[in-house]
């Protein structure tokens, strides 16, 4: 069942391109070359393209339902936004959690890093349904249940004022004990779901939070997760909080490795990014969200210069406001060229298919299993059709399907070596019956008021001299 | 047959939505009111949102043939490999402009602006058969023949060495009675076929082509279209040229008015920008062409505080790589949350969508007949989908199609109130037989030496001192 053979397919091989069969035997890629012998089912893969999964390495997926109605704001009003009308039934997590594995295989995603906003006083309820929409689906999933000990306004700067915070409604002690149920119950990455020590970032957490965090990864072999200086005013309230940067603090207690992925990174100096490098942490560039939030744009080609692991993600679908990972893989290419005038430093479309891919499983500890098509990795597969309108002329494939804007191109994908994408269609979920429910649980509506917004806002453009 | 009813559909007042009946007579809109009677065809409106058609506002459709492919280069190189495989062929031109139709239309677009590369020795021929495309798909056509009377290189400052150009092939009079002749065959407004004259931009062109241009707009009632200042480049050149910018110089030889579009408009001081406010010239924003192509961000929040209008494009699908116009009105509006802290200052969804229909109708002067929902206007019309997987949960209908990833949420499209697009499909023409066009004609292919930027490649790096 989960072998099968791919015949007549186009792949990628160092500058050019190759038509050949891909042997899939138990899940794994077992060989690759023209004229195989079939095992398994056959797959024509004639007039398409065959490419590794790419992961789509950061998102939050219940803000599926704020996608198109959240304010034109920067991050931290955004944010207290978001979390007035955030939703609290952990149905509506099950659905954005279907709905954002859809969004992201149908786009070319086989992995997904849900950076999951828990429900309070329903933490582990939360994870553990967004865990079975996961499953139920088969994409490969990397859940990282967002955690933090400090209340939402202690996330802006103070500036010159004496601002006090009420204290987080969960102790630290109690946010680690979810977090190694959560481990107990529901990490198994032999079946395609891992739990990550996810502290939402230095701006809502302190250091004991950060080292439990550490504590639990090392002890249960867990990747790390976190936002990373996303904006201007993080960049401002690190050096309140440490009279360092967000990085060197970071270094200091030992939360930066090679199974460390941090989301954003757009206020780093040269300094930091020699830190990313040397420790081998991994970048995760959500350009469209960047933009969406004007957070800036982070510094890629410099990360790439410094050898520094970059992957892409789509950020939550209420500040991108999709769940297309081509979108942002496009996005998160081409927007540097504006940084740099030489040319020479571009990201091509080829390098953007790595990054997605192989970047991904880099920072997630998977190299040596995922991340390109190669004999004896797992067979996480996305077979393009090149036939679509979007995809035509032929001209290079990897070109229009990187730079141009691929519609309904997703043909067939494979996670582990089992089919859950046949046909254009998502099969192992009821898609139409997906749709219907997201329909039915949700009404037009325009702008709304956000109370939090009204209370921090004045404070907000004091600080940020605005 | 050019009167039809929309029943209970979505439209946008003020801050709101409202659901009405939309009544078209003869071409025209008639009433927007709720429960009007059924005039012509009933057409249901329910889970629809209604919109006026935007404009895809500068593309050149023949470079559909090489979207994929062009090397990542700044607009200099990039503009010299495109030439060296540029379609030849009048069939190529026609199908590309047939497969821009489709895309532009199926992205919400009513209106494209072709401005269009002529084979050479073909000139007429090529705009005979751009217009007959564009007739037979039924979109609202603006032709803009792209004339230049200096050679390529000229396009690329000469720095302290002495640069001596190739002339152009052909003479300023020989181009400009081409254009002449082509209003005449083709200039048809009231038949949705208008040629503009183009003139490609300062970096090829002439004062005495810029003038028999002005002369011809005069004479004929001709909107004008041209790029300014795309690259740094261009504007180190403008300098070399004139001894002032190129913004200076075109008002000083009368150029820009009411009726003059400009194409990116990346590089203009505050100075430059009060000249374009002043002849209330329009800008065609092509952010994503500027990004691919390193151009840089065109200053758009400056220029709507300067009250210069402004609308989107999405330029040449070489440099795009695509013809969604809805990627470009997306990315167009979020990308400039970067260049301003002040979040008062961002573009909304719904500002961007007065961007891309009203904007774009006054810079083509007929900001009386389109761009809007009002009566009187002719029906260039949208109909979306709202219950598409890509526009739901339900919130904001207008926030999800600007800032989401929307996939195939055209319904049914009105051009002068004939319908074109029905059930998500272009009636019009056999799509599916382009599609095979598209494929025969072509080969997969990786990348091709270009010898003309073998040719000036390493000038080109010393003047931009890379």
């Amino acid at each position: 069942m989960l072998s099968f053979t791919i015949q007549n397919v186009l792949i990628a091989i160092s500058d050019d391109y190759a038509t050949v069969d891909v042997q899939v035997v138990d899940g794994k890629i077992a060989a690759i070359s023209p004229n195989l012998q079939v095992i398994g089912t056959a797959i024509d893969g004639k007039n398409k393209l065959l490419l590794p999964g790419f992961f789509n390495a950061h998102t939050h997926s219940s803000e599926m339902w704020q996608r198109g109605i959240m304010s034109t704001f920067p991050l931290e009003l955004w944010l207290a936004e978001l979390y007035d009308f955030a939703p609290l039934d952990p149905e509506q997590v099950y659905l954005s959690a279907l709905g954002t594995a859809v969004e992201t295989l149908l786009s070319g995603g086989t992995s997904v890093v849900d950076h999951l906003v828990l429900i309070p006083g329903l933490e582990l309820e939360t994870i553990a349904i967004a865990a079975r929409a996961y499953r139920e689906v088969g994409i490969r999933a990397f859940i990282a249940p967002l955690i933090q000990d400090e209340s939402l306004s202690a996330g802006i700067p103070s500036g010159e004022s004496t601002q006090s915070h009420e204290p987080y409604f969960r102790s630290t002690a109690a946010t680690l004990e979810i977090i190694e149920e959560a481990v107990r119950q529901f990490h198994r990455p032999d079946e395609g779901v891992s739990i990550l020590v996810a502290p939402t970032g230095i701006q809502l957490c302190t250091d004991a939070l950060f080292a439990g965090c550490i504590e639990l990864s090392d002890r249960y072999n867990l990747c790390r997760h976190s936002h990373l200086l996303e904006t201007r005013a993080q960049e401002k309230l690190a050096q309140e909080k440490y009279g360092c940067t967000a990085v060197e603090h970071l270094k200091k207690i030992g939360f930066l490795s090679d199974r460390t992925t941090l989301a954003h990174c757009v206020w780093l100096n040269d300094a930091d990014i020699a830190i990313l490098a040397e420790t081998q942490s991994t970048v995760v560039h959500n350009p469209l969200s960047n933009l969406r939030l004007g957070s800036g744009i982070a510094p890629i080609l410099k990360y790439r210069q410094a050898g520094v692991n970059v992957t892409f993600g789509c950020d939550g679908a209420s500040s991108n406001d999709s769940q297309d990972l081509l979108e942002a893989i496009k996005i998160g290419s081409i927007l540097h060229n504006v940084t740099d005038s030489d040319y020479q430093h571009w990201i091509t479309p080829r390098q953007a298919v790595e990054m997605a891919s192989l970047g991904g499983a880099k920072g997630f500890n998977l190299a040596d299993q995922l991340g390109s098509l190669t004999v004896g990795k797992q067979a996480d597969l996305v077979l393009y059709d090149l036939t679509n309108l979007s995809l035509l002329p032929r001209t290079d494939p990897i070109g229009l399907l990187v730079l141009g804007r691929p519609s309904n191109v997703v043909d067939s994908i494979w996670v582990n070596g089992k089919q859950i994408v046949t046909n254009h269609q998502v099969t192992t979920i009821n898609v139409d019956e997906l749709r219907q429910e997201l329909f039915n649980r949700s009404q037009w509506q325009t702008k709304r008021k956000s109370e939090t917004v009204a209370q921090i806002e004045a404070h907000y453009r004091t600080v940020m001299d605005l």
